[in-house]
């Protein structure tokens, strides 16, 4: 077939490949859902629609869909270690933010989703102080202005890492100008992902949060 | 001469003409400051080297030289109405602080500085919550992620003024990164000006300030 | 909920939160726009489609829709102070200039609407001196080359708040032509916001107007 | 040599061929300036340092340099013909513009300059209505916003060839806010070259012009 | 009404305004459209669906449509002078040519077509030398890299107006890379305008065959 | 003085602060080493001219300058937990992947320093894989096109953090590729952080290193 | 017609003229591809849809439509000479390198096809080793960082053709940051093509292969 | 010591290693050379000062400079295989034509120099379409437009290699324009490499003429 899978992947990094659903078909995702799911791992699809996930129903029915996080789920990791905050600065940072949750909770992270703690009533951030202190790392999305990435990192001592979303309109570029803000923060404690990409920060808080606690 | 004093304009916008010294040379900036100097209004030269001071001193021998703001000033404003804040992020941000400081001052506004408030440590800012709730108008200079605007807006219900520095490196595009990141902002009370212009910034303040006690 | 209502932004600066009705379904609209008409204050929400009115009207009967300005509003401010002029620069400009007509109106500020007066054609836009000159804020709307808020700018002593709209094709780049030729205006009453941002400029506007008239 | 003179070239256009010193070593724009000169073409050098000019003026004792223009020429038109206008908006602009106006001079055209014309003070454009009005070509060189050529165009019924200059600081992006700013230009007849390129400007002018009392 | 026909413009400019139907419902362009046929100028609208054009019919049924140009017309100028090229460097290309042909010979200009003389295949350009020679001034409308202005430029001595056109794709960036380089040309009698503006290329066009036989 | 040393910071996050020397002079660079010194705790200036450390050695003449990583430290940490690997593609990427070293040392991490593993070569990366199975985190640098972070984090399962330097020259514009390829990375345990900002990858690998060994 | 077909190109380089369907409509391509076919040339267009085949159909019932190249063929090359290896990084590049694989085939190359070796399990791409230094010339398609041909560069002594993809969301900038990693290639074999383009990779593939073996 | 030679990549890929002076001291660059001379190949170092050929002089007295191509070599290629043609537009791309002529001889392969043949006169350039048509590959360096290598791709059967220069000023944007324009030739044997590549062009050149005459 088209698509080789790496089983070596999850041998040489402790985690299972995990399917991008937006470039393929339904019938392709659901192929290669059902084809993970037969080997017994926990199985993930990001980036699926509605009609993706019929496909892999028929083929997977006990798989789950997440519509927040577009994401599929089928199984679950053998043990749970460590713990993340996942942030979104608004409501239209969700679905990314979920995508994020999601990954996380399926590779075995527990994990605190606190949502509309924008910069501009930076109030209502600091009074989540304690949750942040208690995580092993902590996921930040935010798009306009990417702000908040930086005011949480100068409030803990872990690492935070900082999704830039394509939310906003006119010189948010889709997502760029929140992208830029978060390479740029002044908190030396951020890294940044792709925009959008709640997956990709998940897996690297999975890992920094499964080693704080083997 | 190459350059045509528009002294309407002082009629039409209230506040006199200003020499913008960088694409000048040292003897045109001084000819033209004593010109205006002789006619009895406020002066105020921005971008001056103190090579271009030392020429105008000598042709104007009461001239103030400002070297942090790199401005030149003589005489002042008749009377001094309204008082501003002008907040800078780090110690780089210094100079287009000073600019925006000195400028408000010659045009007859009372300038509060409050330096080194980066969001990275946003205890710092929060200390002056009631200077800035006691401003008619807030300039904020930041550069790298230019998240400090927004903050600065959700605290007060006064226009604030951000101006992106070109402090930074990499990413930060020369305050590129700053500027997208302020006209994003989710604080709907800020409005912006280019990179640097400390000066734009302070004209602004200057008219909202005097308006407010007219 | 998902949404966080910021009650505390009234009190911290005078003029009520605001939906952004773009990233969010007709039913999310509809579900915060009656939970804070039912607070007794004026209500507003922006980028709103005739869909999302439908919502917003079943479960607020008196909610109103701004068809040019995409908005809907409920009930109006207590008191109205100041006086403001919306300038647009071609027919195509009209949704942004409205939106901040609409904005500023609901806060409590008159507005004076002036249409189709780009720089092609000064001779226009000098007709209207008068009414310029006696605004206490001036809100210009202009895609393409973004040159109108320069010229009114030289014309006037009071804030000009420029708003590039995403008018224009080809190199326009979707407003960045316009946002950059603003940035850079040599009228230094110039401040800037984003793209087709009209709501942000008539929010800085009326605090503007209000200040002056307190 | 590495230099081949495009003798064709003068056939075929009517206008001899202009040696662009920025690339080329005061000898080698020495060595080809005074090979042209020997033909009894006029010769014009663009660019050109006054390091430049030494190495010429030993060669070509006869050739003259332009200081603000920063361009060397030898001897003139056989006839003049026409009338263009050359406009800059601020002091800075002034390089460019003269660049310009020797370029037609020396094709043999007449000039007239009009300078410090910027938009913020849009009567000091006004009051030379008439001369614009007779130009056969009008050039308008402008940095920052770029915002002349669209008033301009707006007044006349000539071509009006725009040259952005990169005049400015910050978001002016050495030239390219101004050159974004006149490529969507609302006014019809501006057609636009490249960021200070009076040269090409004065090219195409001198053609239009020519042309019209031919 | 929101749009005010600037009846000033044809007499200062000695040609009719033109309406832009891409930013209006096909209702206003109708009746724009017919309140200026009433006056007995030319009438022209650029960028028109062909469900603008039954609108437009239904009010002035004397209107054409070309459709490839996406335009319609009405009348024609009192008299023609001059005589322009219109080349096209491929068949995408077509439109953007056509609107500025049927512009230009609204306008009263005799316009030669020459389509498919893509720099790929240099000797179809060269078989229309004649044709480019008695032109008085020539538009050139080319996408992709852009490059056949400057070998157009290279052949004749009249002014070449260059249009990108945004055909093409990946590094093309919607028109970009042709604008560039044509900006860039070598040629110096190369002048430009926005990325598929047919219009204002004819606009400049017909100024300068006019002028030429005047 | 001009910098409040952030006091609460290391309280916060366990990691004292640092001194960015770049926009200071040497005088302000050493009078705030010194007196940071003087509490006690580990100092580190990153961006340091050999100029500034002989300011900085005056008053505290134990401190250590560091010339390729630009960096001057004094003290050390009080423990080494865990252990970092820092790859670099090329010689010239060498400072940066020195000023990740040192922070890290000077934090308290083991760092094994791998050089001139770029992708062109693979095998030369291969033969470190137990070097790479090892560590507790990965810091890759590298300019060009940035391959090499997406190459390691394929055969590892830590955490990966990419910093893309301004190596390069042409198309790499100062950086900008490297970092573009390193957020596009295929391997979702790669993170990014601004363009030559070694520091700041030293600071998240210490914490993850920290963390997995506390 | 609209459309000069170039029956001197194939002369001049041994290759014939090609379609490209994406700017034409189905009955353009289809009439063009007929009068092509009549004349015994091997006939491709690229970017074809089905819609696109089924005119094609009509008029030439011998041809072929490849789905996911979206590439229709007619007849064949009279000889088949060398040999290339097209190399995918993903699932989604497919229609990329289909359509480089359709051309050469076409052409008269024989092609490898290897799929799915992208850089993130670089032991993929090395399992093939044998099959790339047997190739006369190497195809690479890849989105995202686009890093896949420096590493194959590396490993043999051919020219590398790298194709950057559109593949990829957020900072890939639809192909952009591809593109900017494959022109940063720090292996000196590899040159490369506009993004998605397949064709014209193919096509240099194709004359390198043939004069290998010639 | 700080880099590796990669003796491998000639046994791999047929041709040496190559010395990039840019981010090196002269002593680091001298000392490589001497080095890999006393193996015995022919060794380039690129990029390389006159200062830097000082320190390489006196470690290996037998190497040549090549000033205008900034070259250093050291012996020469076994046997001479196959012949290139170089192309420069202009006398500013010369040092890149040279680096692109001098690396190819001293690897093997007969070099025509063909100079100043930019479109603009595009006779010029028909004058050489012999020795065009007999080289195996050819390399076209061009900045400002880039039109070159599409003129010249469209005249020959053999692989053109395009390098864009840094030639140029303004919207030239230090070789981007060239870059664009060459990425999107309408001609399809055209690939392109980095801005100012002269090297890679050549190795590529060089194993497409040597595989041609195997
Ligand atoms: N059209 C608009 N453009 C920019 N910001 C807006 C707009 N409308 C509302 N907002 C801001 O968006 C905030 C609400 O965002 P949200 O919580 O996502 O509904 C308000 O506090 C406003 O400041
Ligand atoms: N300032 C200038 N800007 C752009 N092009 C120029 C300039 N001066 C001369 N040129 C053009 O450069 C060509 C000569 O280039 P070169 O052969 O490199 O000296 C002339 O034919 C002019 O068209
Ligand atoms: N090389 C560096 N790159 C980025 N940030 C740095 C660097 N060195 C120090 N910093 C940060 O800069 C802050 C100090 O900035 P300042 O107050 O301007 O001296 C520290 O808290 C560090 O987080
Ligand atoms: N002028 C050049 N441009 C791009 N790459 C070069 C150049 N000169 C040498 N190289 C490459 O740089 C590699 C050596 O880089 P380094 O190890 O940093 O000396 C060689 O293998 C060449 O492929
Ligand atoms: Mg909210
Ligand atoms: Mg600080
Ligand atoms: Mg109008
Ligand atoms: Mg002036
Ligand atoms: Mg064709
Ligand atoms: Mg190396
Ligand atoms: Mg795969
Ligand atoms: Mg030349």
């Amino acid at each position: 077939g088209y698509a080789k899978i790496d089983h070596h992947r999850s041998l040489r990094t402790g985690l299972p490949e995990v399917i991008y659903a937006a470039g393929k078909t339904p019938a392709q995702t659901a192929e290669i859902f059902s084809r993970m799911a037969a080997t017994g791992v926990a199985v993930l699809a990001t980036r699926a629609t509605s009609e993706t996930f019929e496909a892999v129903h028929t083929l997977t029915p006990e798989a789950t869909y997440h519509p927040i996080a577009r994401a599929i789920t089928h199984g679950s990791a053998l043990t749970t270690q460590g713990k993340i905050a996942v942030l979104s600065a608004g409501t239209s940072d969700l679905p990314v933010a979920e995508e994020a949750a999601v990954t996380a909770e399926l590779f075995g992270v527990r994990v605190t989703r606190i949502t509309d703690v924008g910069v501009a009533g930076v109030h209502r951030l600091l009074a989540h102080r304690d949750t942040l202190s208690n995580a092993d790392a902590i996921i930040v999305c935010a798009g306009m202005e990417g702000a908040l990435p930086s005011v949480v990192g100068g409030l803990v001592g872990v690492p935070v890492i900082a999704v830039p979303t394509s939310v906003g309109y006119g010189a948010s570029f889709a997502g760029a100008a929140a992208l830029l803000g978060m390479l740029n923060s002044c908190s030396p404690n951020v890294t940044v992902v792709n925009i959008d990409n709640g997956f990709g920060a998940a897996y690297t808080a999975t890992l920094i949060a499964h080693a704080a606690h083997r």
